[in-house]
């Protein structure tokens, strides 16, 4: 589980650095589905991410909107930001936390194992709307592949 | 793991289930982005998950075009053909299997945990690319929420 998560990371820094090739214009650009940007994209990211991690742990989440980070230096810091917290989270991650319920969240309980597969997902979906938006602006998108990102030597 | 595996099953089916409201014509246009198309992906998604699972295996993987499948029905067909082999091998899987090494493909070896992680994040990724078309031709794509889909119970 937790090397899904490591490739995330790589994922996004890679599309951190792709968009440093971009005019800022096209990452504000709105476009069709997801969130409706690129920009928009990895700041959602970010967000949900460290908010899950936030909800797992008791703690309050991230309230702010996109509209006070929209340059790509904005994104990467705030990410950089989060990302001590979440790191150290998923790495302190073991199997027996997989079945532990958290708190209520409106009327649902989740458990633990359960958000971690859907951060997971969540960021590889939105990954994907990118790679359709890069073609769509002429750029070949950052690989999607797990292999060949020497993730094989971290497995677990 | 494995269920991340029924995660994209459960999805891939909802997405088949979508694509029944959808004419022929929308499913097979070519659009931007990824392998092009949508059914064309929904295709690409069954043929590389059963190429993998036959690639562990040491058996001959799947070779065809998607000429020869240009229907819901027929995709929808293949991939059934496929499954009870897929599933077989994911329900048999175990933490002892991570660090196993394949054989050789050109020059290259991995582990399995590496390509069970490979496939996952692969229909994933090319999902996100369908809700983005899914949005260009006016419809609601399917939710790729991991949560609210049951699938807490038989996590692993």
């Amino acid at each position: 589980m937790k090397t899904l998560f490591h490739y995330n990371w790589q994922v996004r820094e890679d599309w951190y650095m792709w968009c440093e090739d971009v005019p800022l214009e096209e990452l504000l650009k709105e476009r069709t589905g997801g969130v409706g940007g690129i920009l928009h994209t990895l700041f959602h990211i970010a967000d949900v991410e460290w908010s899950w991690i936030r909800a797992m742990q008791g703690k309050p989440d991230f309230q702010e909107s996109f509209e006070g980070y929209r340059s790509l230096e904005k994104v990467r810091r705030l990410d950089a930001g989060f990302k001590p917290e979440v790191q150290a989270f998923v790495n302190a991650w073991n199997d027996s936390m997989e079945h532990q319920l958290m708190e209520e969240i409106g009327d649902e309980r989740f458990t633990r194992g359960e958000i971690m597969r859907h951060m997971i997902a969540h960021e590889i979906h939105h990954i994907g709307q990118l790679s359709v938006w890069a073609r769509e602006i002429g750029k070949e998108p950052v690989t999607a592949n797990f292999i060949r990102r020497g993730l094989g030597a971290i497995i677990g």
